[in-house]
């Protein structure tokens, strides 16, 4: 099903239902609206204008659309923050931010939070039971402009009080965890802690994780905050989340508990060229499709994150305004990225925005309409889809005999030790998740501690911390189980573990990682397997072993690919050549019918239906296996477009 | 005619005389003065030290040098920021600058506009009528070191109120002109704003251009403070501002309407290094002598500024000190230099600076003599400069078929908005005047809404926003008129049109553009016109259109030139090469003699003389019209060398 | 002799025994304690905590460990900083710098100077006479982290007394030496001078450099302060500080006149990094060795700074964390640098540290034992050192017949006025060194001012600022004197001098810099000496001479190589391929044996041991001269391996 971002309020009450009959045509069935209209909602303090959202809804009623309401929270009023500046975040060189964009709040700020129950009960209150609302968005996009975390006062106090509760009230069990022996960092009371900026040298490591969850649990427990009022006046209907893949300051599975399900906003090209940047390429050969396995990794992530249910909340429709050089979409990429969400399971797509709004900060962010309201190039290609999208049925869920595992967590480990240039969890993981791809090969992207019993293939890029819960759960795999570098290095209080890397992973394979190093991009070792040799860079660790299993190894014999019963443990920062030889050899064992394909190509199986995309400029000649039907393309996809087949059998 | 800049408070009295004689024997005429010295004049507050600077302007009269007076309003001394350290500004990170260098005031502080207008009665007072004084220059260099743009609390409560006066005190107006429906910015009075900085997202960049266009105003006001006191105590005398070439942070068109004509500051080396960082070129052929055609565009912009006069205030004599690297300029390039100046149209090029000073921020900053008093090499140049230009008689003026549209605005609107990387203004506009120049048309840069009437071809590089005023004139224009990307782009608040880009010039050519891209450095696609192929990239538009002639295309048809009667409209980043094509052409319909240049020959007319520069390292041999004789130079131009020759016929 | 550094409050006084005996196993003699351990000390304001302390002392005693007693001035703890939060530091933006880690004080702070002698005097007095305690450390890594210079309220106090009693309580001496009427920056008192930090343009040079001497006397009297009061309280015990190599923002030579000899840490990898950064090189053949002039250049500076002795305090040994990419050292390189230390003269070497820290911000930093007590790789290399070492008498000390003249004054007039990209004081100094270390020649690093009577060959990289007292000194000397480029062309106050560059060096060389030239990395020109051609980029001088004799010239004639008796100038940024041709003609000249030896090959004598240390990759044949016999390794030296032969007749 598809949807659309639309905001009335930029367009007068008589544009309305214009706009929404022209919504209806085109195919839409879901539109959100209402998530930056609080000063049009609460003009003053107290002071409340309904109009023009009683009647928005009331039209979506009479003409047939369902209502995503948006909390309108990511954009406090200049009265509200004139009432109360402490409001306002402080960046980490203790810069207060200004009112004049959006996301100027403190998540911690007490006020805050009860202005932010009083609109949201009122909002919900209101309109919870109104026919066309079916669902809830809270605020907009945690995280995004590097707003999750703040060093404001308010939320030192609370940081202090954080610590309190989970040291239990001990300081020495914080001195213990940090480490404060080294340089004479004790404390004596949880009242001595700062926030970890502006230190002359890094501050502790420990320190920083601490403060690190902190944040994300003032994320979640904010957006909490807004769940309950909803949900307990708007019962029926669902609360969800429009998260920035890639925005990894707070954890998106601890916050997704929270909601029904998740969604995500999907701007391939940006994500594209941000993603290039962090891996230091400078050429880009998707410049107009954006990065193929990026794209469907964020499906998969968040289709996990709501046990296999996920929306695309923002699809991007046309060019947009904040990448470093924003193209124009490549013919056939709009239609190409949404049968692609759908191929991960996605249940509804909904495309950002209606209309380009001619003014403010996203004026040369487009939509569906020019601002005159001129179709564009791309409302062509959503028609087309939605007539596609008609002769299917799509009800049934994607299944995957491979996991990988994904932590946030992981993510800030690496963020605060990245030990050299190049070290980047995102990297790392897309690494992994990309060799199985060529491989054609479905994917559940999991978080560390859900049962993995299904699975013939599990693959953990990188899990430095490795709880007791999640070790319990690796133990009763069944099938392979394949670790990557720094998994089990750290404890949960960022220390090395008293029995040596890889910790608690030395129960499924007895090794010891003795010590690491970091490459650089330039630098390489050459690893060899199988008769074939493999260029590696970034990171390397000294493995001592008793394993008998020596798999791969490198000139030097310093490490490399250990074996120990079901479980791998790869020491280096894998190459994706190695990585996709490797998992298929692990892959034929266990098998799995794998497909090698070239970059660019993408096979997604949801239920009965088979999808090869072409996010390449050449035409792929494909052979479509027997027992099977052609419900979309031909065995000859052109560039930007696709094949569906279905099993007849 | 020559003249120097010179600072007598750095050797004493003693040597004044002896210097002023030499600066005769070298043929100098105009010494510019006293333009940091307040706290020689003004030791402590209402205590003057008048001896040095009377005794200096009577022996310029005895020697017969004409003295230009500089007031001293860039350097606050430390007594007057002690009593008052509001004066001092505060960068858009919120820090509060230091005394110790210059222009550490804010163009905003009521304190310190009061302090100016005081010691510049004061000083005109005295001096205003003095038989060796000829005229003032005000402050120095307005803009130098980016302190255009305080963010004060004094400029936030000016600002306001520019903005109340602007939208003639109804809050509404700048709501509805702002958009600040847009993410809940809505105010309710003018008080309630802030300056544009330290936003967690971008600030709307409605916003931003009115807060340029106050901080751009804040300079005018300024300045113009000091010119009515100038005005009134020194009778006869000009008035005029070293601008600097490339400082585009407020308006120099504006500012000019209070001076008698503008004078401008020309370091062809280090302006060169820094356009070329901004084109990230890393190759730079110029490097001993400045890319020319950025010395002749400044030239012809002061030129348009001032009616057809202008000086060349500080002209660079040597290495300076301030580049990303300093090298010696290559041997004539003094000489071309000023030859150069003197074609475009300068009245008098004045050298920067006598002596170099052994001492302070300045020291590596060389002049025509060393600190020891020796001649420099250049020195010899300028003597031959001298004995040439006596053998001349240039009072004739430039006259050009050809003219170019220059908009600060515009230049305002590329930087709030870039959209992309390489999107430049003055890197768009060198395109279009390195083109004209490479056909050796002389060029005239005038800003929007002075007539057009006389010119054969008009370039408009960019013209984002397009006022009622310029239109008429446009409407009016004979000859060919060509318009580059994103004019009429974008309303006077910074908004798309309602009618959609390019706006008002929809009269003039009924095209509409629907969406833009930006493209990056690297990706390129392919325009083709004439059988011809051209390489673009950073920026292209998506062009409907109903106008009859598509002149060139891409490949994807997106886009390319349009034509309607005279008008031609180009919807990309046109490369030099294109545009000299395209150029040649047009010039050649409207019946202009071209002569195709190789780069680095310069041609440029004055009056009856016609100058050839070579700024290559290799000889170039040129054919002499008929009718002509040739009074400087031969028809093989060595490197950095010229020749001149006069119509005879 | 071996040393190790190691933390008893790590890991508790029941693991202390069976630590020193392992260490005393493995040869170690002296063991580095306490610098970080103030916190252990003193938990709460007087209240003391000496058990630990007490007893790992006389453990030491009773295994036969030599103590190194660090005093904890480096970390105050937490209830300090909140008892005086005016210790912690302001760094150049006015920011105030956190508690978190380390060096969090202002070497200016009244309060914390007063704590400082209170903790040291408490420490000394209590193990002062312990007979463990052979010497003592104060502070760590003096300006580690950029500490050295601070922009407090202190500071500034503190800043103007200092120059009020430098200018003798005359503003007027001060306002002439930094010609303050550039600019109207004449001050009227010493309370009106502020720090050289926030000015819009750049600060004066002559108030940067005051303020940079004003930091480093800081540094110098913060130690003093601790060096008296342990001289008191600990008679007959040696007081050290372990210094960074490259941190020159503050003068070693003044802070080691306080000490007994100097120490220093050497980390070859990282430091090789941040060098190749500095030079804008992107490839490394020494990143798993370390650059080996860099090192040997450290070994040369600190021994003649001791008068021949010097320890290196902390030695890399294994992989570091704090680079922007860390390796793990080459095979042997540990042994190759133990050796290369020793060969340069060094009394102890002192790795660090003893066993790595699983918690806290150095968690990633190797030891010679993992967290888990397992001896590492390199554990092996120190073994087999301490057992070749044994083989040999080396208390004989390094002779030269070349010294390198060395002055931190000269790397902060670089700093402050570079003038062109590339122009680094250090990149200078290492070519002249590099080229001598090439030729096989020992170098003794030697301050201006001391005695240069028994050298053949003394090199100025380049001294801007030549003192009556260095004058003298370079008078006398009876060898080859040769300057490199800037050399004498700055007073004491940062002025051009007034008989020109190069300032008093004129009575050795009568030639004179007219105006220099800075190229960048880019530029090019070529250098003619001897039928050979040279590339030089970086920096050039122009030069007025009436010197017979020019040895080597540009194609331009603008500058080269001057001659006058026994003194050479070079007017340029020399390459190390020049400096290696022309210091081997010179040396050959006055009769020194030179062996031109390939990159990476060095050849060090101390006494009468010759060493050969071979840090590339590849097997390297040599020659032995005859009446030698090698007593280690032999004539075929492996990649990171060494010979050393003695003289036998
Ligand atoms: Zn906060
Ligand atoms: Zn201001
Ligand atoms: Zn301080």
């Amino acid at each position: 099903m598809l949807g659309v971002c639309y905001y009335p309020e930029h367009w007068g009450i008589e544009k309305v239902e214009e706009d929404f009959r022209r919504m209806k045509e085109l195919g839409i069935e879901y539109v959100r609206i209402g998530e930056f209209a609080w000063s049009r909602i609460e003009p003053e303090r107290g002071k409340f204008n309904w109009e023009w959202l009683d009647e928005t809804l009331d039209i979506a009623e009479k003409v047939g659309l369902k209502i995503i309401l948006g909390t309108p929270t990511a954009t406090p009023p200049k009265w509200l923050i004139d009432e109360h500046p402490e409001i306002l975040p402080v960046d980490k060189y203790g810069h207060k931010k200004n009112f004049g964009s959006r996301r100027h709040y403190c998540f911690s700020s007490p006020i805050y939070r009860e202005e932010v129950k009083r609109i949201v009960f009122i909002i919900a209150r209101r309109y919870g039971k109104h026919p066309a609302v079916v669902g809830w968005q809270t605020d907009n996009e945690y995280g995004c402009h590097d707003t999750v975390r703040c060093y404001c006062q308010e939320c030192k106090e609370a940081f202090q009080k954080w610590l309190e509760k989970k040291y239990e009230g001990d300081i020495r069990k914080l001195n213990e965890a940090w480490g404060t022996v080294f340089w004479s960092q004790e404390y004596r009371s949880f009242r001595e802690i700062e926030l970890p900026n502006l230190t002359p040298a890094d501050p502790n490591p420990s320190h920083v994780l601490d403060y690190y969850r902190f944040a994300s649990d003032q994320v979640v427990e904010f957006n909490k905050l807004q769940v309950e009022i909803i949900r307990e006046f708007s019962p029926g209907r669902f609360v969800t989340h429009n998260f920035m893949a890639g925005f990894t300051d707070f954890d998106h599975y601890k916050l997704s508990r929270d909601l029904d399900f998740s969604s995500w906003d999907n701007y391939p090209l940006g994500h594209t060229l941000v993603f290039m940047k962090l891996k230091g390429m400078e050429q880009n050969p998707f410049d107009r499709t954006g990065y193929p396995d990026l794209i469907s990794f964020s499906h998969d992530l968040y289709r996990g994150m709501g046990k296999g249910k996920f929306w695309v909340m923002e699809q991007q429709a046309g060019p947009v305004n904040w990448a470093p050089y924003n193209l124009w979409p490549g013919k056939g990429a709009i239609r190409l990225w949404t049968w692609q969400a759908f191929a991960h399971g996605a249940e509804v797509v909904s495309y950002f925005r209606w209309r380009q709004a001619p003014f403010a900060q996203e004026q040369m962010h487009s939509g569906l309409l020019t601002p005159d309201s001129t179709p564009t190039l791309y409302f062509q290609e959503i028609k087309k889809v939605f007539e596609e999208l008609n002769t299917l049925d799509l009800h049934e869920s994607v299944k995957s005999d491979v996991a990988l595992v994904f932590d946030y967590e992981a993510d800030w480990v690496f963020s605060i030790q990245p030990h050299g240039e190049g070290v980047h969890y995102l990297d790392l993981v897309l690494r992994f998740y990309t060799a199985l791809r060529r491989l054609g090969l479905n994917v559940d992207v999991v978080p560390p501690g859900v049962s993995l019993d299904d699975y013939k293939l599990v693959v953990v890029p990188s899990l430095p911390i490795v709880r007791e819960e999640y070790l319990s759960v690796f133990e009763k795999v069944g099938g392979l189980l394949v670790f990557g570098p720094r998994s089990g290095s750290k404890t949960e209080s960022f220390r090395i573990p008293k029995e040596m890397p890889p910790g608690p992973l030395k129960k499924l394979i007895p090794l010891e990682v003795i010590q690491v190093e970091s490459m650089g991009l330039k630098h390489t070792e050459t690893l060899r397997w199988g008769g074939k040799s493999y260029s590696v860079n970034v990171w390397r660790e000294m493995v001592r072993s008793d394993v008998p299993e020596t798999l791969a190894s490198f000139e030097d014999n310093l490490g490399g690919v250990f074996k120990n019963k079901n479980v791998f443990y790869l020491s280096f920062w894998p190459p994706v050549e190695f990585l996709t030889d490797f998992f298929e050899k692990l892959a034929l064992e266990r098998g799995l019918i794998v497909k090698k394909l070239p970059e660019g190509i993408c096979l997604q199986k949801r239920g009965r239906f088979t999808f090869v995309f072409n996010f390449t400029s050449e035409e792929i000649p494909l052979e479509i296996p027997k027992d099977t039907r052609v419900v979309l393309g031909s065995e000859k996809i052109e560039p930007m477009d696709l094949v569906i087949w279905e099993e007849t059998s």
